[in-house]
């Protein structure tokens, strides 16, 4: 990678900020725009943020900001990453044809969203965004994305996959730093749907968690780690199970996050996999991370000629571009070079 | 994928009878030719095997039987599986330099080496690779390969990799089914080297284990774990540590084998994830289903143009083509039209 790579984040909550937090530490990466539903920030030399931070750039208000921006800034942007936890599941699919058709944006997206059937409708896209020259990599966040890809690849030691279970604990301080997370998580609770979430006010949505003393216990969500495994031949879709425990009082996670894989190996022994997430990672440190990792190696798919439609289990996260030590080192985009 | 990957087997002890017994639960691929010191045996429709998984075909009997193989039938052989953990740390890149050099072979390498050393080699043919169209993806076994590349993507919820712990138990009923994993493993026990074990009879090496109890305690091991983590910019390869405890006398492992990558996150807090491999699936089970996984991967990026040396932590395995359910799917191929 001979130059950063520049970003920008859709939605600016708690994952977005997170991002902006994170990117700083990552020098394969400069975050140049923002983009949420109050309007959009851009600069083309890396946005300045306070030490909350919150954006020291004005603004431009704008009710259709994300659209705003890649017609006025598509040039100067490598990749995008959709930090909308919470948004009806028609609107990824929606917002990146709108992308497609409106404005000039060539590059990569990554995504944080969460539900199999937003991922679905993103699928039917697939011609339209290799024509276009983008190379957009759905379910690339923590689940899905980072204990999916775990999953994809514990499942090698397997002539068939019976289970995987993916059990997430998350904490949370104080819910009111991640609305859009917290509310996405009330669509998977007994009762709710997406529709009720998104009229509910914050107050309803604190009343709900008093009720609950503020653990949200979530059982076979709609996550599309269940179609992304699919997709990636491991199991079918209905043996991927996706629960957990939500926090919304405390940081510390009330269990661990563990993503076990069962299988039935060649000998025909049935045994299980099982990768324990630290407890000091949140639940940011777990999307933003891996988010960045498959962009970085999404833009040297990216300059090889890959667009379209593909999923966090069809590739690699690369960490960094940095090469610790001296030596001839031969690198994906080097290897790339005979094409 | 339209038809199966046919694939070549280079080494027939205990890892490459270990691959002729999966590739039949694996419908991506057919077995058509193994080579080993003795000779080799290529059947275009596939080799048979009987119930033991030796070869009912006649070998060739030929003591430069890997040249000799691909000289014959370079065309009819798609991909090919280096089971040869226990060789000089230059067999590999100078029997991939006499391939390129010697035969017409085009396709695609997946190997189950250790050393690191042997990796370094490797990468000194990157450009002839490219030239000659073969795709070698190195450290496609269990450590390096799979343990690896769960540590690649494990690495993504920290801003920096403090250490890399892979810890591994291997039991093994009968020391003389997999003598030349036995042997590797001696390699790296103190007051032993390559060439030592190379002039030790079967009757040295059995008084050895007697003499331990058939237990070894390996520590530091010269693993390429740390040198494909490296490259991938996970972390210094100072940071990887390889070890484990191997029973010669019992199939139950003696110890879990775990990987732990501890890190610190962007708020300063320092945490470990760790990956549990599961007592049921063996050694074989964890070199040969990773191994054809990258392979799987690696012919879908090499029908794209990939050419040349890459890591196991530089693609994600792919576990089958198969799709379970209907409906439209997009993958890595098909992302590929519009190139």
């Amino acid at each position: 990678m001979q130059q950063a790579v520049r970003v920008a984040v859709f939605g600016f909550g708690g994952l977005g900020k997170g991002m902006a937090r994170l990117i700083p530490h990552r020098p394969d990466f400069k975050l140049v725009a923002v983009a949420d539903s109050q309007g959009y920030a851009f600069d083309a030399n890396g946005l300045d943020l306070d030490d909350n931070f919150a954006l020291v750039q004005p603004i431009h208000s704008d009710s259709d900001s994300i659209i705003s921006l890649l017609k006025a800034h598509a040039g100067e942007i490598d990749a995008v990453f959709m930090a909308l936890p919470n948004l009806p599941v028609e609107f990824f699919a929606e917002t990146v044809k709108r992308i497609a058709d409106e404005t000039n944006f060539e590059g990569v997206f990554v995504d944080a969203l969460k539900r199999t059937e937003a991922v679905e409708r993103l699928f039917a896209l697939n011609e339209q965004l290799q024509e276009r020259k983008i190379l957009y990599i759905t379910g690339a966040g923590a689940t899905p994305g980072f204990l999916t890809t775990v999953a994809a690849i514990a499942a090698h030691s397997f002539v068939e996959v019976l289970d995987v279970n993916i059990h997430f604990g998350v904490g949370i301080a104080n819910w009111e730093a991640y609305k859009a997370t917290v509310r996405e998580d009330f669509i998977h609770l007994e009762g709710f749907d997406a529709k009720r979430v998104a009229c509910m006010s914050d107050e309803e949505i604190s009343e709900e968690l008093e009720v609950r003393n503020g653990l949200l216990k979530l059982v076979d969500m709609e996550h599309a780690d269940d179609i992304i495994l699919e997709l990636a031949g491991v199991c079918p879709r209905d043996r991927v199970r996706v629960g957990g425990l939500v926090d919304t009082r405390n940081a510390k996670k009330p269990v661990n996050t563990t993503v076990t894989v069962t299988g039935r190996t060649v000998s025909g022994a049935v045994g299980s996999h099982q990768f324990v997430v630290s407890d000091e990672a949140t639940m940011v440190d777990n999307v933003c991370g891996p988010a960045l990792g498959f962009m970085l190696r999404g833009t040297e798919l990216y300059e090889r000629g890959f667009y379209g439609l593909i999923t966090s289990a069809d590739i690699m996260p690369r960490f960094s571009s940095r090469v610790f030590s001296g030596g001839e080192v031969s690198r994906m985009q080097e290897a790339a070079l005979s094409v």
